[in-house]
């Protein structure tokens, strides 16, 4: 009998501090996850800070990614905004070319993109925005993954324009029976045990589907998982989840 | 007897529009010079600014420049600020890194780097920030142009880091006895005429010095002179030195 | 029979400058409105073009109002974006209190509040948006009068908390029969001539009406009228159009 | 003999945060001081952060002040900038009326105003800066008090314009026997014990002096304290110090 091997990416947004300002226990998540998302100065993080979290990644042989927002530095990049698909062209080549510089410079480079905040949520549901992300990933580096909401249109938009599209689920939100994530303000969203989180990561990743908050099965191809950074015990959740995968035989590696 | 050909390099700022905000005839200077340095986004620019404006070099053949500066967009760049040689070494690998891409999602390529406004003046006497932008420079990428002010900190940095040092003087402006510009608000500080603009760098290109407003001469080495593109005028200004130096024997070519 | 006088304001918004760039030509324009919209540093302006605005407001006997916008300098204020009601109460509340500060210090007062592009447009047709306006205003001066588009949920918020509201129509833009606005992509969008602009001004205050772009009468009760100011030949049209108000026996001063 | 009853102004920046970042404790620290510097959106601050602080303010009754900056967020308005008198002047009227704005809408009012960082450090020795700061607050409310270094161009400024200038000592740091504060940088800068704080208040206020690092006297007037409220334990050394002032019979009281 064939011995297929699981294998799952955890990827966290890291880099979001600002000058003076602090978020993130950036140095503590970065050794339990293997793909890090680094904010690029518009929704959060600053030349020194995408330069100091770069460092962080290649000393712990974490992928770097580019986590791209909207101009959005007081609203931190989540709320929405009415953005034509040329200025997100534009937006999207700006700050991932300020990360590739950074990263080169460290000797390092960017392998992934993923949408940050409002940018992210718009680009799963709006096709002439998802294809503008695609399409600037594409020109600046046809080698970069492209990370996206598992089923959404910016994975059509990244298959598309033959990029490699990294499907992503949620390894501590739950899911609605329609397969969407159960909003934040309603009880029962949040995920804190890492036993469960681990138990949603393998459902999906073995069998490729979980189960939604009312029971009904979900179906939910994947291949990396979303840790949020920055609630407290983010690294512990993180490092517990990351335990109990392995201890379940699913390799947890860098996506290729 | 030898027939040494005469070369100059003729650079101005451009893409410093913001947003809404106009600034700078960009579409009709960039007909008559050969350099352009285009700002980062800092001081001024944006993404989208940025990309017409490496377009429009594309198009007409003129080199592309980055043009980092300070984080003050508010003050236009040209407020000294206490920075630390760290962090202008951060602000020039985002700054450099996003039009580096935007330049090759366009299929061009970034060919030197000239800072902007006050980072311009400090780098040019304090070795400690000039050091930090040549670094910068070398890291993302050594066949990198390093433009500077003629015999300044900047020039020597460039030099001793390996990269190509360009010295730049100034066709428009008018010098002191000691060799410095003469201050902006002084009497004579501007030259309005081309006849006396090409003068000027005939003079400096063809025997290392110039005339200084005090009637001495001054001795100054530069390969490429800066045309401001922000005044009244600045374009047919261009075109008439432009004219004038090709006239005189002098080849207007991208500096290599 | 009775004389009844008929009596306009007309209103254009001024000190969209920021920093280096120049927008508007408010020193013209400023000589042919009676009450100016003056931005308050979040969409545009900064705080020496505000007070630079007020001033020349003063000297020509204009209403200074203030204009404030959403959070977005380099989308000038016309991106919608998700705020919540109570963000836009505080951002009203801190940009009216620096305008009100710096009226205060050159001798003068803010007459009026008028929101800013995007902001205008959410508020005109989200109640909660246009409630958490009027009471920002409220809060801050009881005697502050409200500006909103004719008909609009502002106007009517304004109405229940008991301030002055001021319906507002466009002289130099065509009404659909719906009585919105003929978007500006469409042709006829736009009235050049000063003369047409006067008839559709003249028409809605005497009889309350105009006619709409097809033909059919668009019934609108309005008492200051937009001149938008950015546009060339912006203080030419608003000179034409004061002076045909004028001739046709309309005084032009500014509403209380 | 007279029995004279001493009292201080124990002050400490607040309202530090912006978005989603949080800074200082602010809650806590508010219960143990007398008046507060709020930032006002420039270096730190937004309007939403300024509005909620002053509200905590009013709750603890504790005296309100603005806390202007410089224009950079990115550098917490610490780093030393360029800036003429006149921009200074403009960008107190803004901040300041900003937060008076908020504060009255909340049914509050500003106190007292207190340069930031390298503002209120630059208005220490500048005298044209010092000016601009004191013009700006008399133009505004000539009954607000003036913060400021003691000994400094801003306290002289502020007494040529006949404002309630209130000189300022720091609790925690060490003096020079010249009188300025040991830099940060040096060993034994800070004063971590809070008796050893409480000591040296109580040496300032009762006997005009207090004991430089080398041992020497050091001559000081201050009417107000500053306690950092951004470091670890802030809010402990804060409500230590009070209570060991009180225990001295000193008052601490909001300075009138």
């Amino acid at each position: 009998m064939a011995n297929l091997s699981l294998r799952v990416d955890l990827n966290a947004d890291m880099g979001e501090s600002f000058g003076v300002y602090r978020l993130g226990a950036d140095e503590e998540l970065v050794q339990h996850i293997t793909s890090a998302n680094i904010a690029c100065g518009y929704h959060a993080g600053d030349p020194s800070v995408m330069r100091r979290t770069v460092k962080l990644c290649l000393e712990a042989g974490v992928g770097i990614g580019a986590h791209p927002g909207l101009p959005d530095l007081s609203g931190f990049g989540r709320r929405m905004m009415q953005v034509s698909p040329e200025e997100v062209y534009d937006l999207m080549l700006y700050q991932i070319g300020a990360l590739q510089a950074i990263a080169r410079a460290e000797g390092g480079s960017v392998r992934h993109v993923k949408p940050h905040g409002a940018l992210y949520n718009m680009a799963a549901v709006q096709p002439p925005l998802a294809d503008a992300i695609a399409e600037a990933v594409l020109r600046l580096d046809p080698t970069l993954m492209l990370f996206g909401l598992a089923g959404s249109e910016l994975i059509r938009a990244a298959e598309r324009k033959g990029l490699r599209a990294v499907p992503e689920a949620f390894a501590d939100r739950t899911y609605t029976p329609e397969g969407t994530l159960t909003p934040r303000g309603e009880s029962g969203a949040l995920l804190h045990d890492p036993e469960q989180a681990a138990a949603q990561v393998l459902s999906i990743v073995r069998d490729g589907l979980t189960i939604s908050k009312s029971g009904s099965p979900v179906s939910l191809q994947a291949e990396t998982f979303c840790i949020h950074g920055d609630g407290p015990g983010a690294a512990q959740l993180a490092a517990a989840l990351k335990l109990s995968l392995i201890q379940h035989g699913v390799e947890v590696k860098p996506v290729t």
